[in-house]
């Protein structure tokens, strides 16, 4: 560009400068998080949806995804479909739902899961059942991998009636990830 | 826009432009790193510091929010405020500072933390506390989960003296986490 | 800037907009992941490389940064270098290669490992051997902590034979997440 750039190349340069902005402004993601939970811990599985709640209250959309061990916390403890041997005997390892969730410390033969939870009544704290409850009246999406259900042997039939609740492979978490401004893994 | 864009007009997509500009790159807070700490082991909590230093040493902003057993490696150890009972039941049962954390493997009864503190020292290696020391130099910001302190009955006169260590809730978290280039739990 | 702006005002504020916008996509890093691994488990050592050749098969770059006990993974049972006693006895604790890694749950003295690995050949899926093989064609890049080898006693030699694999400090894992779209810690 030299300084007599005439007012059209000016405006070429300013669309061009605009397209550049869309693009970044999309990937920027600034009002969406993804939390990817693995853990299956009951602790992690209560900051996981604190946290998801408190982004939600900043008016950001959260989509969580959950892997592996953490999907034993979406079991609906009520629901038994039928399985084939070893998938009925993963699933009698697993826990039962998110009561059954054990501490990543302390756990104490199931002493501290209940000492916790306790705790956090007496503190007016909402237990995880409540927590996911919430997260689904505002919103919060719930994804489960595909691929560690199978390896699980879990089945649908036996999830919480989460809203909207999907089944879905590895590439939708990468897409997420890639439309969302932070990605938390717990 | 046609190509007989006034200069009024041109002036006035480039003040758009800016607008835009301004608020992406406030949003990509590219000099901004947030921890989040919350499994409470000797070797995340190392590794926790070992980041925020090297993120501090390239010039970036960093916060470390702590919550869940993280917290309990920020007890002063020579500190110990009068509590309930529960609360003392819970303090009992938490390591009592950095010093008595765990590894989250190979704790062998107390011994790879000591093997792993020892060949560290070896190699010259700084210790956690050193790191801890080093972060207040420094300016590393540590935040504590205010949610957290209450489960576990923790009081804020039992925890180290650290240059403006805060007790917030998870509203903050979020906060910073928007502001931040990048986010790392551990 | 008035409403008279000349050509050449317009110019040099389109010039400066370039420039800005140039820093921002860089930083951006929108095609590019980093993922940190930690924790030397069987279950997250597969998540993080499904989760990296996800990434690279959606046409992101992909960094994994090995550091303490993720370490172990990537040893050569093969391979066993002379060492000073301390660097054996350590060597000798943890798990001699990808084949030995435990489970963050059900261990249960080695049968769980088995097991997922038996079920994830059975439903088809690759086993962890597989995906780093694979992880190593599609040109993900894999950066081990200088550090934590040193604190382990590891050596270089006795490390699998993956294409570009370097021995990095942490300062390398700053300027990666610097230049990332995001980063995961696992």
């Amino acid at each position: 560009m030299t300084n007599t750039a005439t007012e059209l190349e000016l405006q070429q340069a300013i669309q061009q400068l605009t397209e550049r902005m869309n693009v970044l402004e999309q990937s920027a993601g600034n009002n969406r998080l993804s939390i990817g939970v693995l853990s299956g811990n009951l602790d992690t599985t209560i900051a996981a949806f604190i946290i998801a709640l408190g982004a939600v209250a900043y008016d950001m959309e959260v989509d969580m995804f959950f892997t592996f061990w953490a999907i034993a916390a979406l079991r609906d403890p009520k629901k038994s479909p039928p399985k084939k041997f070893m998938d009925r005997m993963f699933g009698w390892m697993l826990p039962h739902g998110s009561p059954a969730l054990p501490l990543s410390k302390m756990q104490m033969a199931g002493i501290g899961p209940k000492m916790i939870r306790s705790v956090m009544k007496n503190r007016g704290v909402k237990s995880l059942e409540q927590l996911m409850k919430e997260a689904a009246e505002f919103g919060v999406r719930i994804h489960v991998c595909e691929m560690s259900m199978g390896v699980m042997g879990m089945k649908e039939e036996e999830m919480i009636d989460y809203p909207g609740i999907d089944y879905v492979g590895v590439g939708s978490f990468i897409q997420m990830i890639g439309e969302s401004k932070q990605v938390l893994f717990l």
